[in-house]
C-alpha cells in the first residue's frame, strides 16, 4: 500500500507508491504505444480500466462524450484507513487519498489543443465536479488537478487526459505560495496575484493573451521556456467557485495558447498544473486561483536539483513576444 | 548578459540566461554525439574551450590529466558588477557568478564510474581548489558542484566532466536544509545528519555501502528509485575543508556505488550534486557536507511541479538492499 514519508532533514513529505513500479513506463523504459484496439481509453475498452466514478453521454457501454476512473496504477487511494506513525527520527502517515484520470474525449488522437471550446470547458466543469465530490472526505487537504501531455512531459498514454491527485496534506508548493500571498495581504491588504495581473497589463510586454474573464501571462520570474499563468481576471479565490460561464471563458483562453504553442514550437509536450485554494482553508482575500502551464523544452538537471534554482535561456518578453504574434 | 529575477509571489530565483539559448541541446533538439575529433574535453582540442583556470599534468599543450575551463555557454559570470534593481513588484539583480567546467579525464570515453580510486579523488580535490579560489570573490555566497551523466541527465556532451557554479544567493534547497538543520539543533544540540546516521546504521535496511570515513545510503524519503546519499561518518560541516586521506575514502565509497549502479541498473543516466556550508556561513555544530546522487530513472511531471509532493515507485529499503548485493 502507498504510503506518506517525511524527510528527516527538511520538510519534505514523498509518496512511497510501490504500485506504481508495475505501470508500463515506470522506469522511462521503451514501450509501445498502443492504438486503438488496445488503448484503456477507447470507446469499447471500458472494461479495461476501473469502474468509472463519473461519465457525460451514453448509459453504460460507448457513446460517452468523457469519462473519470481512478487511476489504475494509484499513487494513493481512497480505501486506505488514515494511520500516523513515527520511528525515531522517521515520520510516516498511510497513503490515503485519490488519484483519478479525466478520459477528455472518446476520440484516440484528439490533444486537448484541437478540441471545441465546450469540451475544454467541459473537462474543468468534470474536473470541479469531482473536486467538491472528494472534499466530502474529510481526511483530505488538498487536490491537485493536472495534465501531462506527451512522453516528454511523462505522460504514459497518448490518448487525452488530465488527472487529479487528493492529498491528506497541503503539499509545499502550495502551502508557500498560500503562506507568501498572506504575508504580501498582511503588509498591503491586497491579494498579491492582483498587484502582480495589474502591474503586467500595465507593462504589457509578458501578456500572452486575454479575454473578459481571464488573463495569459508568461511569469516575470518564468522558470522555463515559455511558461504561461492563465489568471481570473477579478479575485477569486477558489477553482470549484468557477461559474460554467467563467470556466467557458477560461476553455477560450486555455485552448488559445495551447494552439498557439503548437504552432510556435511544434506541438511540444507539457505539463499543466492548478492551484486553488486548499480544502479547508477558508475564503480569504489573499489567495488567487490559477492555471501553470509549463512546455517540456528544457531539463532539470544536477544544478537544479542541488539547488532549487532553475536556469530559463528564454526571457519571458521573447517568449511572450513570440506567442502574441503567432496567429491560431 | 544572464540576470536573476525573484518570483513576485514566492522567494524563489531563476537565473535568466539568454547565452545558453545557443549551445548544442538547449531546447532538447537532436544533437549528433561528438567524435574524439571534434570534442571539446578531448587532447588536441584545447582551443575549443575557453582558456582553461586549472590544470593538472603536461604544461600547455596536450599531455594533462585533467583541466578545468569556464562554461563556454556560462548560466552567471564573474566579469559581471553586481546591481540589484526592483520595478514594482519585480526584483532583479545581475547575474554574478561564475560556472566552469571539469574535464575529469583525457580519454573521451572513460565515466567516472570506471576512472580509478585515485583519478575520482582527483576530481574532487580539484573542485575543492576551485571552491576555495571563488570563495575569495566576496560577492559569491554559495557554490553546487554537480554533475550531469547521459543525455536523460541532461549531459551535452558524453566526453566525462562534472560543474560547478558559483552564486550570489543561498539557493532554496540550501537555505531550507541549513534552517531545518539549525531548528533541530537549538531543540537537541545535535546536528541532525548525525542522528540519521545513527539511526540508519542502527537499523542497517537503506545503508548501501560505508568504508571507515563514509556511509552510503538512501535515504528513508527517497524522492527517486535508487537517491543515494553519501555522508561523512563523523560530523563535517564543510566539504572545502576535506584532508586528501579523507578523499580518498570519498572516492572508494562514490566509485563503489556508481559501479554498483551500473550493474544493477545497466549504466543508468544520474545526477549528483555537493551540499556544503555557504561560503559566508561560521562553522557551526548544525550542518553536515553530503553528496546527494539521483539516477534518472523517473520524470518529473504535472503532479510534483504543481504540489511540490515526488512520487517514488521503488521504497528505499528495497533499492538498499538490491545494491547491498550486487557485486563489482
Amino acid at each position: 500500500m502507498p504510503e506518506l514519508r517525511k524527510d528527516p532533514v527538511v520538510s519534505r513529505w514523498v509518496i512511497i507508491a510501490p504500485e506504481r513500479a508495475d505501470r508500463p513506463n515506470a522506469h522511462l523504459r521503451a514501450q509501445h504505444e498502443p492504438d486503438e484496439q488496445t488503448c484503456p481509453f477507447c470507446p469499447g475498452n471500458e472494461a479495461m480500466t476501473p469502474h468509472e466514478v463519473r461519465r457525460a453521454g451514453g448509459r453504460g457501454g460507448t457513446g460517452w462524450t468523457s469519462r473519470v476512473v481512478p487511476n489504475g496504477f494509484p499513487a494513493l487511494r481512497v480505501e486506505t484507513q488514515m494511520a500516523r506513525s513515527g520511528n525515531g527520527l522517521f515520520d510516516q502517515m498511510a497513503g490515503v487519498g485519490a488519484h483519478e484520470v479525466l478520459i477528455e474525449t472518446p476520440e484516440h488522437a484528439l490533444p486537448l489543443s484541437r478540441q471545441s471550446q465546450e469540451q475544454v470547458q467541459a473537462l474543468f466543469l468534470a474536473a470541479k465536479e469531482r473536486m467538491i465530490d472528494l472534499s466530502r472526505d474529510l481526511r483530505l487537504k488538498s487536490i491537485v488537478f493536472f495534465k501531462n501531455h506527451g512522453v516528454a512531459a511523462g505522460a504514459t498514454l497518448s490518448h487525452s487526459h488530465s488527472q487529479l491527485i487528493a492529498l491528506p496534506l497541503v503539499p509545499p508548493e502550495l502551502s508557500e505560495e498560500l503562506r507568501c500571498a498572506q504575508d504580501h495581504f498582511e503588509r498591503k491588504e491586497r491579494c498579491v496575484f492582483c498587484d502582480v495581473l495589474k502591474q503586467e497589463l500595465e507593462q504589457r510586454v509578458r501578456v500572452v493573451h486575454e479575454n473578459d474573464g481571464f488573463v495569459v501571462l508568461s511569469p516575470y520570474a518564468a522558470r522555463s521556456p515559455f511558461e504561461l499563468w492563465i489568471l481570473p481576471r477579478q479575485h477569486r479565490a477558489i477553482f470549484e467557485q468557477a461559474e460554467p460561464r467563467e470556466l467557458l471563458l477560461f476553455a477560450e483562453a486555455l485552448r488559445t495558447v495551447l494552439r498557439k504553442l503548437d504552432v510556435a514550437l511544434e506541438r511540444p509536450a507539457y505539463n499543466f498544473y492548478l492551484h486553488t485554494l486548499p480544502l479547508r482553508e477558508p475564503l480569504n482575500g489573499y489567495y488567487h486561483w490559477h492555471l501553470e502551464l509549463k512546455p517540456m523544452l528544457t531539463q532539470q538537471a544536477g544544478f537544479e536539483w542541488g539547488s532549487g534554482v532553475t536556469i530559463n535561456p528564454t526571457p519571458p518578453e521573447e517568449a511572450a513576444a513570440f506567442l502574441r504574434k503567432t496567429e491560431v
